[in-house]
């Protein structure tokens, strides 16, 4: 038995194939240009390494909503070309086996959960902060879907008054993803994130924001763990910084898991993803 | 089989047992005054009327974690005598029965979704209005626990910067139970709730906080339904303007159920609680 993943992003694919122990026999990785040659080259990787099962975390928005007409569709992203694209239903097509069909940060907060940081918990949520902010949750061992799937990015956060950048967001300007993904920092600084000092200011912002995300989550699903990525989480002065505007800001009205262990990097790195897509995977071959 | 129910509030317990079809054949209000008083008053009830499971849905903050040394406590509540009490162990040591244990908006919000407002669906919302602000949610057709349960009320929402009152909260100022519960409104007005105007400006500014609340549980929780209910709520008017400020605020980013049918008010009304304790009781016995 073989069991497939696929960690679509806006930017790149990567396919992977493992046995029933989840060892990695086959990977690839696929840039994401057009539907017809990126799926085509997917389809071929998954004919010369064929699978059982198959899971799927895909870049969004998408639609998770099992009796909707438009199930497995990647819907109103603005990425030419992928807009209301038949994702899923092209892979069926191609291979008829069972699929776990999800977000790119469902997969990697249910790979946290299985194999990473949350290990032995039942809930946990994964904030990717990067060119956008995604969200992720696992709550009671299964993946956090309702009428869609969460858009923690564009949750709308308190705007410093201090801060006179203002957001980016095309819907929102200052929601979350507005004022803290890395383009934001960029904008605010005029410079690559990359290149501001460990203790520049910009670190405390950048944390007041994450820290208000992280309360608000806390308030609405009372996670066990919260756990985050992306490129500008490598900044790993940012922790210190969210844990103690975090605590200002809940000011202990709720008795959280010990903030060290509640607000952390996330341990998987790149491999959440596809971890968690072979872990639902083989789910589906029990 | 009789099936037996506790909705436990800071002001008044009701008790209730039904039959396996859920048809109540007593039903009694304890008014809340010490431990003591209110749980012998509980516990002489259910020994007059002996059920074989039992649902309880308790105010907070209560102990939902089932490894806790303190599971089934009532925790961090100022209500004099309550504080550390071991409710659930309390219930046990009378009636060696099955129980479920939650909060009491997160089995009203199970009553919504099997028997009112959100039937047919797999996950909903409950928030209440009222003395103070409190939310409840079913995710996968499951109760929502976490490390804990969720304390909806005190999201951190945007202060209205024309809205010159602090906020009531003693941890927060002006989080959403600090600006938009009912006694925010009589502080900030100098009046009952009550006897404001339905036309009146203050119907908007508490639309506006609510909305934020939605926009803020839509992106985090994706709920099929948000259900409000309690004192505050009694203002029909507060729905269209919910609405109306939501559809701004969240500016189509996220293609929710239609509105009229995703922001809604409660529709079993004072039963919603104990029909929710009864249900749960009644999977105990399946
Ligand atoms: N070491 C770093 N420090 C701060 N910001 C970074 C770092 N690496 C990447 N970023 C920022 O993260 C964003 C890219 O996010 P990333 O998670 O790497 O990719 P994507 O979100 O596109 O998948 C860019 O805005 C970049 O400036
Ligand atoms: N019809 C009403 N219109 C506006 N506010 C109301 C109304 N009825 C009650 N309230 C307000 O709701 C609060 C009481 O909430 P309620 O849900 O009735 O009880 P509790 O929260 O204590 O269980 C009070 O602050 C009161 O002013
Ligand atoms: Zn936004
Ligand atoms: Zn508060």
């Amino acid at each position: 038995m073989k069991i497939g993943a696929i960690e679509a992003g806006g930017t790149k694919f990567v396919c992977a194939v493992s046995d029933e122990q989840l060892t990695i026999v086959a990977r690839e990785q696929i840039p994401t240009t057009t539907p017809a040659e990126t799926m085509g080259a997917v389809i071929s990787f998954f004919q010369k390494n064929p699978v059982d099962a198959m899971g799927i975390g895909s870049f969004g928005p998408i639609d998770v909503a099992v009796n909707s007409a438009t199930y497995g569709y990647i819907t109103a992203t603005p990425k030419v070309g992928w807009r209301d694209y038949d994702f899923l239903g092209t892979m069926k097509k191609a291979f008829d086996i069972p699929y776990v069909w999800t977000t790119d940060v469902n997969v990697a907060a249910y790979g946290e959960l299985k194999l990473g940081a949350a290990q032995g918990l039942k809930s946990c949520v994964y904030l990717t902060v990067g060119t956008g902010i995604g969200g992720g949750a696992v709550i009671n061992g299964q993946l956090l879907h309702g009428f869609g799937h969460p858009e923690m990015g564009h949750m709308l956060i308190r705007h410093d008054p201090a801060d006179t950048y203002q957001g980016h967001c095309p819907f929102h300007a200052d929601c979350l993803e507005g004022l803290a993904a890395g383009p934001a920092l960029e904008q605010r600084y005029q410079r690559k994130a990359q290149t501001l000092a460990g203790d520049d200011p910009a670190w405390t912002l950048e944390a007041n924001y994450l820290a208000q995300a992280c309360v608000d989550l806390t308030v609405t699903l009372s996670p066990e763990m919260i756990i985050f990525g992306g490129g500008v989480m490598k900044q790993q002065q940012l922790f210190p910084l969210i844990r103690q505007q975090f605590a200002q800001q809940l000011a202990g009205y709720v008795p959280t898991p010990a903030i060290d262990d509640y607000i952390v990097p996330v341990q998987l790195g790149d491999n959440a993803g596809i971890t968690g897509c072979l872990l639902l995977a083989q789910e589906q071959l029990r």
